[in-house]
């Protein structure tokens, strides 16, 4: 099989692997113990915190909480900022394109009394800041905007919208401040993440995407910053998130995370070369095919191609019977049938929201094995279009 | 080492691990997905939601949700039933003794206009089903009752307080039902948890207590139980929990849990002889200790003694000195010098709820373990009352 769904879930590698094993045999200690094993078991958690903040380049790993999931992470920094700061301000910024688990998160803020806007994108899928400036009010205790989209790849001005909100902080003091979110879990191990460059308050990281393990993720969030717990229980984290520390999981993802960084710059390098190529191809190889998301500002391993008359999901089993596995979209709305909010948002109208597919590179990617897909995905596309009521050749 | 602190952990056994290994290696699809591994995830998880389903005798499969550890299944019971039903209701009923993650999580309703009604337990750790009566009212919604304490593992007349909720709603009706949730977390593997018996709408499970791994529990909710999501996402969890499923998490916890089932009946009823001798020999030899917890209603796997005139820690660092693993309480607050609030609300006095020790069994505990923490267990009492100033001998 040719694995091109990184963006969906990565291989938990071999060496993060090995740094879980101990955990996941002898040394089982819970971490809040005080007999020995229990130290031993809490200074690994702590290494591990130390190697996440270092890849954020956060200022102290006590910044950095661990989580259950990416999901987790990005439901905390919203609701959390919420519940705390909703007692001076009750409107959130953020954009139609985020992850389901931000977008969900923000709607469901709006049962409890929250305003949420939704900005709108533009063609490439780009939110701009003047959007964010435009949309402020003196009520807004939130922006929450991801840091490079997980279906089309384009990454957000970031770094702009941080600037621009320490300017505005700067003038409406304290009492008033906007707590900037990106939820940067596509970018993170792919794209330079420097939480203080960037200006955010809060950023949510996930292991599976960097090649840890399933059900571990990590929120950063800044000495001062105070959110309600979304996970209330015993000391653990600093008393910001109850639950037994999954140790052999946290482990596993600061090894990870260790090697993605010590690994990114000569891989996106690679990448960037192989997507740009990869897309020339397959737009000058496939007549009525168009690139979704931003052309030059988007992540190094993104490919979305929409094809028009066809639908996403044909595509993906007859590649899938070719041996390569690919995703249309998110992978935690396959299987749905509604077409891309992304897309939707990008102003594709629904039969072609329909039509997408995503290639996502990983660090085993070869261009050999770009090229067998070139070999393969002209004769599939031609053969759903015969197929299709919509084509007429 | 001797471990005696199976209800702040346990060790992962190693059929789980095994379990695990293929989904942490060449398995890493994301369930969620549609290419061929994809499925072959998705039925793992599926498997094991049905040994988690087994283990509680549900209906069916698809009421068992997956999570990232006993303590979200905990918030989220409680804190998606009140948001869900808030609406036409904002009080609850808990007890004094739950879990910290309960309790706080009840506690952090508060500010969101809930009534939160805490029982008082009697001198045993026990709260019946009259207080249960007693304290309900038309706005309530919810009744939160932990099926067995972590500390002093008495168990709670669940069955008998479902019972009365279940006569109450039938005058009720569903416009104004009570819905029952109960932290099974320290019952599940140790002590027969049937969800119809009960009478319960909703019961939490942690992985790493029942010998699997850390970083997973399952929350039960009974077909046709609304609750608010605590992590909003993807269609994960039929779109009630988002979040990369735990692949490996998951198919451990199914493991694991299959295997405490098969085993529980027998493990119970020697960790019951060997609990009974050890509180007996402890009363015995060592003057001004005393029982915490119900004599005959408790986990059969927990004994937990105040020793008068000295603190727990000191009694936790001298055993860890001498190879005991034990634990003071929860390992939730280890670290914390708080007294334990279950102790407390027992009726304990400050510096008697400073002195417990906790010893909780495993499947792997021995008698001749347990005869060789009597031989050092006195001395260590009578070395630490010599040095308090509490003690005149």
């Amino acid at each position: 099989m040719v694995y091109l769904d990184n963006a969906g879930t990565t291989a938990l590698r071999a060496e993060a692997l090995n740094a879980m094993m101990e955990f996941m045999s002898e040394n089982y200690a819970n971490p809040s113990s005080i007999y020995r094993g229990a130290g031993y078991a809490k200074a690994a958690v702590d290494a591990a915190r130390e190697k996440v903040a270092a890849a954020i380049s956060a200022a102290r790993p006590n910044e950095i909480f661990f989580t259950g999931s990416g999901s987790e992470a990005v439901n905390w920094a919203i609701k959390g900022i919420a519940l705390e700061h909703g007692g001076r301000g009750r409107h959130i910024i953020t954009t139609a394109v985020e992850h389901h688990a931000s977008l969900y998160a923000a709607k469901s803020l709006e049962k409890q009394g929250f305003d949420i806007t939704f900005l709108p994108c533009d063609e490439f899928g780009m939110v701009h800041a003047e959007q964010v400036a435009d949309a402020i009010r003196p009520d807004t205790i939130l922006v929450s905007v991801m840091m490079a989209n997980n279906e089309v790849g384009t990454i957000m001005p970031i770094a702009e919208i941080g600037a621009l909100l320490a300017e505005l902080n700067a003038q409406r003091g304290n009492e008033k401040r906007i707590y900037f979110f990106t939820d940067a879990i596509q970018a993170v191990g792919h794209i330079p993440v420097d939480v203080t460059a960037l200006g955010v308050d809060l950023l949510a990281i996930s292991g599976h995407k960097v090649y840890g393990p399933k059900g571990v993720g990590a929120l950063y969030a800044k000495r001062g910053v105070k959110m309600t717990p979304l996970i209330h229980g015993g000391g653990q984290e600093r008393g910001r998130r109850g639950g037994t520390e999954n140790v052999a999981g946290i482990v596993g993802m600061g090894a990870a995370i260790e090697l993605a960084m010590a690994e990114m710059d000569a891989l996106s390098e690679n990448h960037r070369k192989m997507r740009d190529a990869l897309i020339a191809e397959i737009l000058t190889k496939i007549p009525h095919s168009r690139l979704n998301g931003h052309p030059t500002r988007r992540l190094p391993g993104n490919v979305n191609i929409t094809f028009e008359f066809i639908e996403g999901e044909g595509i993906l089993l007859l590649l899938d019977s070719k041996g390569f596995s690919a995703s249309s979209g998110s992978a935690c709305t396959s299987g749905s049938l509604d077409p891309s909010h992304v897309l939707l948002a990008m102003g594709l109208p629904h039969e072609m929201a329909h039509g997408s597919l995503r290639l996502s590179f990983g660090k085993d990617t070869q261009k050999s094995e770009l090229d067998k897909l070139l070999e393969v995905l002209p004769e599939i596309v031609s053969r759903l279009r015969a197929m299709s009521p919509l084509y007429s050749g």
